[in-house]
């Protein structure tokens, strides 16, 4: 059976927009002809094509920021991709981890774990003096025992506390939860993948 | 200060990524032209520019599936908007939630926590006789409980069990916890707002 196949517009592209596959982050909108798409589909690693330069383009073939194609999906009209990728490194030519890094900044809910991980790499690369997150990182029995004092604080809000309680002591086991995972040297995605295999 | 402003094309147009705010689900690839992105400024309701019909679109108008702007990105280059939106409803025409709806749908990662909170909303809509989750979302206290039995295997995985068996539990904890917060009328989103808002 044939793959699914865009339409391709006039000048033979259809418009891509590419995705990080763990976080949810739209990183690039960018352009497909037919051979890049085939490219994508045989190599695994996203191809694209440069209005601009004219000309096909493998993503991150000089920057070594390549992107692993992990799903094509395409519009109710056939006249858009949507690439989910697990990038190598940034996807944006600034060096920026998107290349949508202007306008209204602020992040959302969406963007929190993702962004938690982010700075939590951050620290245990770059550990300060006395941080209270290196602490956690570095000590799993330590942290698993955090998990379990929040998971009481939770249960506690659940049964007699108010809504807003609940919000907070619920981010605080996202929050410590996370940090365990990272202290074995895992990542949410991890569990995530484990939630999406019971549910096949 | 002028809000900043993407390059419009020869049309008069610049491409758009629709993406919930909450789930970072991208929903649909439209355009834009200069009023339409006025309007949604101005209106908070996303406006968009029909290329098939040629006019201004106010998304939702004729169905009641607005979509509530929640911010407004750019690109590196300026020629393409990121519309991040709540949305009142499904955002493709077909009644899916999103246009990208064919090709390669096996749920990913980023996916896995909106796709649970989706199906214990049906759940709770459309209870089943002797269904665990129904069960769950019925007793707030019951499932604090088994939010702390959960965080204390997930410790035990941290202080002496294979990566394996840590993602297993922590998987357990998200899942619990994501009942929890659905059994007292909250989502994954509001802790997610109680995370974001520490870091500010």
């Amino acid at each position: 059976m044939e793959p699914p196949s865009p339409k391709f517009d006039q000048s033979g592209l259809v418009p891509c927009v590419i995705q990080d596959w763990r976080s949810g982050e739209v990183l690039t909108l960018a352009y497909m002809n037919e051979e890049a798409l085939r490219l994508s589909r045989e190599t695994g690693e996203l191809h694209l094509f440069s209005r601009s330069r004219n000309e096909l383009w493998h993503k991150g073939a000089t920057s070594g920021n390549t992107q692993a194609v992990k799903a094509l999906r395409f519009d109710c009209d056939s006249d858009a991709v949507l690439a989910l990728v697990e990038p190598a490194g940034p996807a944006c030519h600034t060096g920026e981890r998107t290349c949508f890094f202007s306008g209204d900044m602020q992040p959302l809910p969406y963007e929190a774990l993702p962004g938690l991980e982010r700075t939590l790499k951050d620290r245990a690369e770059h550990p300060t003096e006395g941080s209270y997150t290196a602490k956690l990182l570095a000590d799993p029995p330590f942290i698993g025992e955090k998990v379990q004092e929040e998971a009481e604080e939770v249960a506690r809000a659940a049964r007699e506390e108010s809504d807003e309680r609940v919000a907070n002591e619920a981010a605080d086991v996202l929050y410590h939860l996370t940090v365990l995972l990272k202290s074995r040297g895992l990542s949410l995605a991890d569990a995530e993948e484990v939630l999406l295999g019971r549910r096949r």
